[in-house]
């Protein structure tokens, strides 16, 4: 399975340029949309929520990660194998927080050099086509790359900031719910926000917050935007009350 | 054929997450995405479209149907049989002017529970995995469900508001064209529409209202947004003039 | 490989039900969406969008292009072969630059009829079921049309306004940069912008032009949106100093 992670949006010939390729050179692998409109050049916020989520994967999956305002200058490009899946794109600390979670993980910096380099579209030149020729076992990351070490950047085992909203008006946050007491209370914008299930247990209305289901901290409101509510948007800082944020191993 | 009717949007991570399970338990079935934009929340609003787009996919088509806003709660999740189609999602009217309009409908309440069942994502966790059984003939609605007696909830057959507007500001209602007198006047936002075939036959810039392509009454403008002109929403009320609303049997 | 190319956007039924009249009649043949926010209406924009990024396409793809209008008044419905590959579409203009700057170029006007032809829906009515066809040979263009002169529009082999903008705020021209002189400067809003190869080449912040990946002139900003900076939308004119538009050859 090959799977999408990027800001492009679905605006534009950037998702479909990528996956022409990925069809012309893995044709039997099927290609999931996991994310397309992550904010725009937030690699770290992106790295949050790729962590989160990209275990929603079977392994064996190839991951094609694209949030590169760095892209044509002098950042790497580079493949991640952690525990049974792989990741393609930017060395920017997009795929950082996938990697330092992992059980194993090991790190190359692409070599294999295409017959067309744009400098401005390396998802489409250069990570698609080594992702395709991953996912059907073409090449290995081996005869792709070289080695490199896994150096992470200094970044919290927990995001304690907004890193998307979505169209409910839902504000995800880079916490694991699980790094967190039972009984905490959310901040933002100066509002206090206490914990629930579910959407369903709270009176219609009601902003809170909740473990989302794939184990981050969101912040919610019943068949409402806690977005429009209080004006959220991604890169607002949360706060976590009621204890500190635990910090549980590397991460 | 699958086919996916949400109000996820196409953002975040909520379509891509369906369709990962679609893809593992029944790899082989085309998936189709009919519409993820309908307005959130509004399961009403979009029955009417559903069952006016239904009949657009063949025979043995499965439906994901997820407007879902009392997810985690009390609602029953269902499974519908309808003229040789099969509809999966929530029980909370989604799927009520389908099997109202069918010549003959079956209803099972899903029992099926699957190994991880989040309190706020039932698309993901149930609703897909019971689709791709149907779809690849793994399990019956039998199998996966209890029958449960077919009990509309009691909506008008044809329903006066608007119920999407399009990127063009085209405002699609709740009303079949086939219901209406050809000379019926709709009335909007103070303003009286007539009808017209298309919009070619009209001139440029001028409001109308016409059947659509799957027979509903929408308003329309040549070459411009009638949304725009006449600050048209979902919600708003339509009526109907030069005739009362026609009620052509159930639904 | 089908590929589609529509003013639809992301939203409605649109882009759905034509894929599934897609996924019934070639269901073998991949299908890859190319653009869908190409401006409403703007078939002559478009036409400059699509003659620049058709050429990332294999020989043999087949193009649904939907920009159209004029759908159900009198324009013809028509197929293009150019170079290799087939556009299905209107006859409005939409396929002109591709047409003329091909090596090959053959029209014919679809003379073949559907059972159903909605007045406001051809793209699922008339031109999918065409591309269908033509995608797994199941006709010839001449068996489904008349063949008809290429008689383009009068347009200029570059065009020099604002043809669409991107989630990044990137505002790309219908001006190819290859008939630029590499010291060309780009007048927009009373702005002048200079030339860089890329982003990184730039400060942060920094407005200036460049080549894109498929080889027009893109207004651009590192790590920030051009269009935002000054005001760039869709239809502003670009002016071309430091030397003449070149024209080179038909197109």
């Amino acid at each position: 399975m090959l799977v999408l992670f990027t800001d492009f949006g679905w605006r534009g010939p950037y998702v479909g340029l990528l996956k022409q390729v990925l069809a012309r050179y893995a044709p039997q692998v099927p290609v999931i949309d996991l994310w397309h409109d992550v904010p725009v050049f937030d690699a770290q916020g992106a790295a949050y929520l790729l962590a989160a989520y990209a275990g929603e994967f079977p392994a064996g999956s190839v991951f094609v990660g694209v949030v590169d305002p760095g892209v044509g200058g002098g950042r790497a490009a580079m493949i991640l194998r952690a525990d049974g899946r792989l990741f393609v794109g930017p060395d920017n600390g997009l795929f950082d927080r996938v990697a330092v979670r992992a059980h194993e993980a090991a790190i190359w910096h692409i070599t294999w050099q295409p017959v067309r380099l744009s400098a401005s579209f390396h998802g489409r030149d250069l990570f698609a086509p080594v992702a395709a020729m991953l996912a059907v076992g073409k090449a290995t990351p081996e005869q792709l790359g070289m080695a490199a070490p896994l150096v992470a950047r200094d970044w919290p085992a927990d995001l304690a900031r907004i890193i998307y909203v979505d169209r409910y008006g839902n504000a995800i946050t880079g916490i694991r719910a699980a790094s967190l007491e039972d009984n905490a209370a959310i901040g933002v914008q100066g509002q206090t926000l206490r914990r629930a299930r579910t959407f369903a247990d709270v009176p219609l209305g009601q902003v809170f917050w909740y473990e989302n289901s794939s184990g981050l901290v969101e912040l919610a409101c019943n068949q409402g935007s806690a977005a429009a509510r209080f004006d959220l948007k991604p890169g607002d800082g949360v706060t976590v009350s009621g204890e500190t944020l635990a910090v549980i191993g590397p991460g």
